[in-house]
């Protein structure tokens, strides 16, 4: 057979999430050994239930018979059982009437039309814009639903690069989504360094020092990617870092991609769309969100949406940007209708007066006040490893520690390693996301039960002192 | 705000399936007028009720807590409706058993394991491997789910095309798909032409001749596309036709993409999977299986899966053709957990013996029977056509006859549009596919109800003697 010579951005992209350590993992899971999965948000993974109120009306939407039988039971106490609430019955029965073709038919390329209304309201409503305030408010021809919040940034990232010298700022470390896919679209990525010592936040400073370097190598930015609360260093950028982002797009005309999946994690803190935050200035901007995370933590499902907002004019072509990103949803088709029915139940929560509202917000509560503590629980264990420091406000599902100190030539992929084999516990080496040079990091999801961080913490303490003291 | 270059590849590419003639219909609809969606293979748009075992396994996988409930159900007659029947309950068990994180969780890169499994399994007995030849047999590690077929597809093109000298034959006409994909990812469309007076069949002649031409405008040509049965032509291939593009493909040293979603969609005819009859040649081959087709018509929850066999050696990489591809898989992080669950039953029918399996089989029955009735009702219609011929044994879900007959200056564009705008009735014009010069065609999807074509078969041949002769 004759060997071939295939796309060699595909040979170069790297994506560390589920990279060597996890495929290590995965071997030694086979092998018998417990592991503790934290190299990624998957949180029902480690255990997080999901949502009943979701479940309930998305096994009603695939089975439309059960609505009738839940009305006969609502009306009958029937059986030792807990039973749908009257509420599920009824968003199903709306979901149903307004999907023309069910779960089973391809939808609209951009997704149901008027789930993509409801996120509109959302946003409008999420952001305080005034109804009388039309400019600003959130458009539902611009908004597509896809396979989850990825897609969306990979649809942006390939329109946008048309060349190897069209780049695209993005904050390191970052998803390696980002980097990936600007490698697969054959674009250059160009850096930009969020202050770590300063809990993560930005200036413009930093902001042009990338940029007018990128320039000078003759490199044409486009655009700068954002990840707020950040992936992976789990912080929650502040008021004046986003403003400064804003005002150097606007001074340098790139757009923004804004990745706020973890809209909802931010354990106290009031979350900043930039959307808000550009109010009426004319810069494109493209946000993303997802049914992943959040509460929710409905990975599998592949939910989420791509709101533009500002779409820029195209100079090459008389399609314009929207309707060139519609084409390339019309050859994808449409997102699963699983996802689409989770981004409208994310985007209408239960109300108080419904009979899922109870016990929604109880659980929601639970879960995002249990990833707070757990995020606590292991930010603690830092102050016993020797020459481990963590900054930023408690954000998204990621604590990020920097490790000052390791033994010499060994880099955090080593120590990331050995704490695999040693302890069980799998995170992900901060170079997998991009790091300043010379410093070393781990990325560590804190979705672990209680129970479990009780009994690896100390393992890992343990590993910890030994490793980088040997 | 400043305009943008925007890559060239998506300004470009093409996808009529969802074009101009359906996006006028669309507002046709909006503005009140009744449009039968012919444009596009989506049978549950049209009226295809799902088949109901999928449906009651997928809602208790989605909401477990009705699993018990069944249970009480089925042991205690309760209310006056059907009863989930018990094949569901224990299926949808141990399909939780088997899916560690449920349906919430991202699940591996390439999709559950035991589900790959059940791929596997399920080709060979569909090709009647025996069970000794292991080298024949299905290797779930070769296996990718996917959302829905396409995304196969444009993995297998994006790694494959490395440079805009690289060539993929197509057949014309062929499903835009591959055209749009090839054109996104750079690379050089080599069209073949099946021969559509034989009935859509192929022969080395044809392939060779469009080799040729080709070599000698210096493009490399690294796989061949088949789409069996056809889309749009509808037809089957026959096994001589399938036996030559295997000569031809070893020949010269080819991968084969058999795209093979419609391989439930024969009505009376046997399909011939391109793994079964490539046998124990070495020649790549990526077979493509989607749950959207077939009888399911499960368009909306986009699930499919990829097949890789003989992985063709990679000549500037250490990683292997399968390694790459999981390396995109897994920045896509997973597909869909609905689609992979609705490929597990796609590919493990109910067996005779529980009590799932009369009404699956009845239902199944009816719809493939009723797709291939309606088929024959519009074949026979063109017979009432002025200058209308079809070709080929009917498969897959579509006709694409071939207009003889058209006024001066009128293409099958305006043909398309002004039958949509007369009828109602919304097709696709045969140049959305490609089609030989000269020559004129539309595709129809044979999804409407009896009565919907009833009605609107007449007035159709009414247009058309008119339009023709006008």
């Amino acid at each position: 057979m004759k060997s071939v010579n295939v796309n060699q951005n595909i040979i170069d992209l790297e994506y560390a999430v589920r990279g060597p350590i996890p495929q290590r993992a995965a071997i030694l899971k086979q092998q018998g050994k417990q592991i503790i999965p934290c190299n990624i948000g998957n949180p029902q993974a480690l255990g997080q239930k999901p949502i009943t109120f979701y479940r309930e009306v998305l096994s009603l939407l695939e089975n439309p018979n059960l609505i009738i039988r839940e009305k006969y039971i609502s009306k009958n106490y029937i059986g030792d059982f807990d039973n749908i609430s009257n509420y599920a019955v009824e968003i199903s029965e709306y979901l149903l009437n307004n999907m023309e073709t069910g779960l089973g038919g391809y939808t609209e390329s951009k997704g149901y039309y008027f789930i993509r209304e409801s996120i509109a309201n959302f946003i409008d409503k999420r952001d305080n814009i005034d109804s009388s305030k039309s400019d600003l408010q959130s458009n539902p021809d611009n908004i597509f639903l896809t396979d989850g919040a990825s897609e969306g940034a990979k649809a942006i990232l390939e329109l946008l690069i048309s060349d190897k010298n069209d780049g695209i700022m993005i904050p390191i470390p970052q998803y390696p989504l980002y980097s990936a896919t600007i490698r697969r679209c054959g674009g250059t990525q160009v850096n930009y360094y969020p202050d770590e010592d300063s809990d993560w936040t930005l200036n413009k400073d930093i902001l042009v020092e990338s940029f007018q370097k990128a320039k000078d190598n003759k490199i044409n930015i486009k655009a700068i990617v954002v990840i707020n609360p950040g992936n992976p260093t789990g912080a929650i950028l502040d008021k004046s870092s986003i403003i400064q982002v804003i005002d150097f797009a606007e001074e340098n005309d790139l757009a923004i991609i804004a990745d706020e999946v973890y809209q909802e994690n931010l354990y106290g803190s009031k979350f900043i769309s930039f959307a808000k935050a550009i109010g009426d200035k004319s810069i494109p901007l493209f946000s993303l969100h997802s049914v992943s995370k959040g509460f929710y933590g409905e990975c599998g499902q592949r939910g989420g949406y791509l709101e533009v907002r500002n779409p820029p004019p195209v100079s090459n072509s008389t399609l314009s940007f929207t309707e060139l990103l519609f084409k390339v949803s019309s050859v994808n088709l449409c997102s699963n209708t699983i996802g689409q029915a989770l981004v409208y139940l994310m985007v209408n929560p239960p109300q108080q007066g419904n009979d899922a509202f109870d016990n929604f917000t109880q659980e929601k509560q639970t879960i995002l006040d249990d990833l707070f503590n757990k995020a606590n629980i292991i930010r603690k264990s830092f102050e016993e490893m020797d020459g481990m420091e963590c900054f930023g406000k408690i954000g998204s599902l990621y604590l990020f520690p920097r490790i000052n100190k390791l033994p010499p030539k060994i880099t955090d992929f080593e120590y990331c390693m050995t704490l695999l084999e040693e302890t069980g516990l799998c995170v992900v080496n901060g170079s997998g996301f991009g790091q300043k040079p010379g410093t070393y990091h781990l990325r560590i999801a804190f979705l672990p039960s209680i129970e479990s961080l009780k009994s690896v913490l100390p393992s890992w303490i343990n590993f910890h002192n030994k490793f980088v003291n040997q």
